[in-house]
């Protein structure tokens, strides 16, 4: 098989190396991707620092990521040589159970294939992510990319881009709906982006008046400080809707309780448990819902796609070489990046 | 006002007591019931108690009341002398907030009145439940009941019904689906009569083989010990729908397990906090929802009783005299009754 330059992690305690890993021949229905970009996202170091005690080594990173079609399989449809190209989270699923039926693959029963830090269908082959020169993914995963878009910037899409896209979706945000986006990182800036779009009233809700102007300048139409008491019990019983983009554990009680009587809050961002706990009073009184959702279907990624095509929508980044994300590692971990790291992956070749 | 005859309690620590207390005249809208029959809810307890922090003295429990029309105001149109009539856990709210515009009298934007323990809309005057032997209610808040049914096994309904009746409903429970009901007590075994009715496969969750048992007799399909690990695991993912009844905090995970993707827990028995604490790893896969339910509007509760005397749906009880109020209390502490207790009100003519 092909050996490709790749940036990965040998254990858990290994900085970013640079090696090499193969990557199979294009199969009937498989494309080859040239990688362009490949962004940056938290999970990335979660999981090469065994975070979730579920990683597989040696692992190369990278599930937001864009790059131009060099390779087609013999049964290819959707693309041709030459076509830009996207790949998320996901690059397998088991294709029948129901989930997998009603395009929603990242709920597939039998478990989504990731596209790092997991194994293909023959159960050995681990799975190699964006950090990489080349990756090959069966087209049902691959997704098209406008080239109206700028490239770099669309990278975050694939992960930061769906995963906030896909629950504003399900739950029906839309026009006349004041719609909160709580914390503003990779994910909220994305949100706040999305529910602006789809003609909500957008309401930042951070603790720093920092993040509440720059919430404004990527379309926020009003900032809540959630540590605020006056202002937190002002908005109480007042939205249609909140997107939860906070990636640790922390009180939900104060934010149900900003909620209507019926109206959901989505966690995107947290696995770990909602401690302190949410209370009985505040799901009964009003029926509000506390739910979640993880990333999104094949179908509905490349929906936002279209969508960001048709709304003039990218993700805010930085960009960096491939030498640095090391640095840039450090610096996600302390939250300080507007909003996205991304890879030029021709500094891989730089590199090597 | 004239005096009525009742049973409650002086503060916090005092037993259950007779006393008097007044009625107002009926109103033009007003309906005045003779109460035959009054349910015993385990919240009377928790209230006669202050275990809320809100309790007002004197207090006259019981919203679980049925009895028979003895006089109506000159406007009333939905009664006549003699009608059997219920009223449940509130007796007026404001009538033009969004709720209450959509029959969602509980969720009250000023907040319902509720039954007892409350004041009416004077801010004053405290509202007095159903241990008495009249009481006075806005047609709006009473409800019709059959002649078909057992009269003393409906008075549960009232308060037990309606809070496992509205959230089958809301949530849509229909047949083909497999229904798990949490907990069998005066909530629980309303919930698998309904469910059950309602036409779907009704799975009972308890720790207790001898419950599980009660429950087939109550009409359950199939019996889930919960703390039967490999049950449990044989379940995981395909509950359409479950109602929480536990009345006190619990893990509710295991639970959350259970359910299939995009299906929802709905919380009717706890207030407090949900401890240990839902992870959000269990809502974020498979976009499950934690809700909650309360009661159910006026609309509603005249609805279930309807479909009870359509499906001759009723409580199971035990009948009581008022003098038994005290030993009652102390069983239902204990969980010792199958499943509620009705005070048969006859008797409070007797005792005085």
């Amino acid at each position: 098989m092909p050996q490709v330059r790749a940036f990965g992690v040998q254990d858990a305690t290994s900085p970013v190396v640079p090696f090499q890993i193969e990557r199979r021949e294009p199969g009937p229905f498989d494309v080859q991707i040239e990688i362009l970009y490949s962004g940056i996202c938290h999970s990335d170091m979660h999981q090469a620092h065994n975070d979730w005690g579920n990683s597989l080594y040696p692992m190369v990173p990278g599930h937001e990521i864009v790059g131009r079609v060099v390779k087609v399989g013999s049964d290819v449809s959707k693309f041709k040589l030459g076509d830009l190209a996207g790949v998320g989270c996901m690059v397998d699923s088991c294709r029948s159970c129901s989930a997998c039926s009603e395009d929603l693959e990242q709920y597939c029963e039998k478990g989504a294939i990731f596209t790092y830090n997991g194994k293909e269908r023959d159960s050995e082959t681990l799975t190699y992510g964006g950090y990489s020169e080349q990756i090959v993914v069966d087209e049902h995963f691959v997704v098209k990319v406008s080239e109206k878009l700028d490239l770099k910037a669309v990278a975050p899409l694939l992960c930061a881009g769906i995963t906030t896209y896909s629950p504003l979706r399900h739950w029906k945000v839309r026009a006349g709906q004041k719609v909160g986006v709580i914390g503003l990182g990779g994910l909220g800036h994305m949100g706040v982006k999305f529910a602006k779009a789809m003609g909500a009233k957008v309401v930042m809700i951070t603790t720093s008046a920092e993040k509440g102007r720059d919430a404004k300048h990527l379309g926020a139409d009003e900032v809540l400080l959630s540590r605020d008491a006056e202002a937190m019990a002002a908005h109480v019983g007042s939205f249609d809707f909140l997107l939860n983009t906070i990636p640790v554990s922390h009180d939900v009680n104060p934010y149900m309780a900003l909620l209507k009587r019926d109206a959901a809050m989505v966690m995107v961002g947290v696995l770990t448990p909602l401690d302190p706990p949410v209370q009985g009073v505040n799901l009964i009184f009003g029926r509000k819902m506390l739910s979640g959702s993880a990333i999104g279907g094949m179908a509905e990624t490349q929906d936002m796609l279209d969508f960001c095509a048709e709304h003039n929508i990218v993700s805010d980044i930085e960009m960096i070489d491939v030498a640095h994300v090391n640095e840039a590692w450090a610096r996600v971990a302390k939250n300080d990046v507007k909003y996205r790291f991304v890879i030029d992956m021709a500094s891989l070749k730089q590199a090597a």
